[in-house]
């Protein structure tokens, strides 16, 4: 990602948390993350979050989707001894179609298709106030509805290093190119 | 505490909630807990917090702390085999006075004394997007400024149960009379 997309998006990101009333110190807004999953089309494909805390036991962090923006299907796996991480969602703002394993329960899903591999069908809708806890190594990708989202998620240790996307041509560390 | 009295905490905690910004279910709003550490005078010496999640391994939850209201001074030990409970308070809103074990580092702490044994006077101001993190088994204790408080805590599994307080008169369980 070139080092202008990424200042595009941290500053999305920043007017998101405004409108969701997640106050930052300029410390945070300074370190505000953006994933493009190696793609280059982050807008489709992508995240910006801010790690406010991740421990070796817990993690914790708010997430900005913008409109129809997807974070790609994946899972948690057993990492560095100790069981995979499990999270819980929660919808601060706007809109986030949720997908996990188990049964396909909607004919038609909410959201678009993503320009990644998908696998699992099993439908959650969050609004805000809305959360849902998904247990480690379960499938799992989301996206945001028409006017974005922001979401807190709480966890055990966050170690994005060793998360399985169903995509294998996806990578999680994001390179920013200096112009 | 009578029933009335935990309606009047319970109302108060939905307006800062609001004031914060924190959107929450309506069920969410019937299960907010009040803690009055068995003293009768909830005001001073109490708590309103909503616990969004609380799995074996992680905890996240919200708290109001009203103008000048005191979580009494208490620890996290090791409990069911797992180790002391380690959190993270983020305030949200208002300013709170966090007091940990360490050097003392005011010679006018910021909080009034709250009506409760206190022994550790290592002062942190949190305003907000500022945060703290504890270490388990770390004594503190902590107060809202005079426009009160919203702290998110991330944590370790609550074992509210197990918490050892310095005021020896204090209990954790709340218990509501209904009139």
């Amino acid at each position: 990602m070139k080092r202008a997309e990424y200042e595009r998006q941290t500053a999305l990101a920043l007017e998101y948390f405004d409108r969701a009333g997640i106050i930052l110190t300029d410390a945070e807004k300074e370190r505000i993350e953006v994933a493009d999953f190696g793609k280059g089309f982050v807008n489709e494909l992508g995240l910006q979050l801010l790690v406010y805390v991740n421990t070796d036991r817990v993690c914790a962090k708010e997430m900005v989707l913008l409109p129809g923006q997807t974070c790609p299907e994946h899972k948690h796996v057993p990492t560095g001894g100790q069981a995979g991480k499990e999270e819980t969602f929660r919808c601060r703002y706007g809109k986030v179609y949720l997908y996990v394993e188990g049964e396909k329960n909607t004919d038609k899903i909410k959201a678009k298709l993503p320009p990644s591999d998908v696998s699992v069908f099993h439908e959650i809708v969050l609004n805000p106030g809305e959360q849902y806890t998904l247990s480690p190594e379960t499938l799992h990708w989301f996206q945001a509805g028409e006017g974005g989202a922001v979401i807190s998620e709480f966890s055990t240790r966050s170690t994005d290093e060793t998360d399985v996307f169903t995509d294998k041509t996806l990578v999680r560390a994001t390179v920013i190119e200096e112009e």
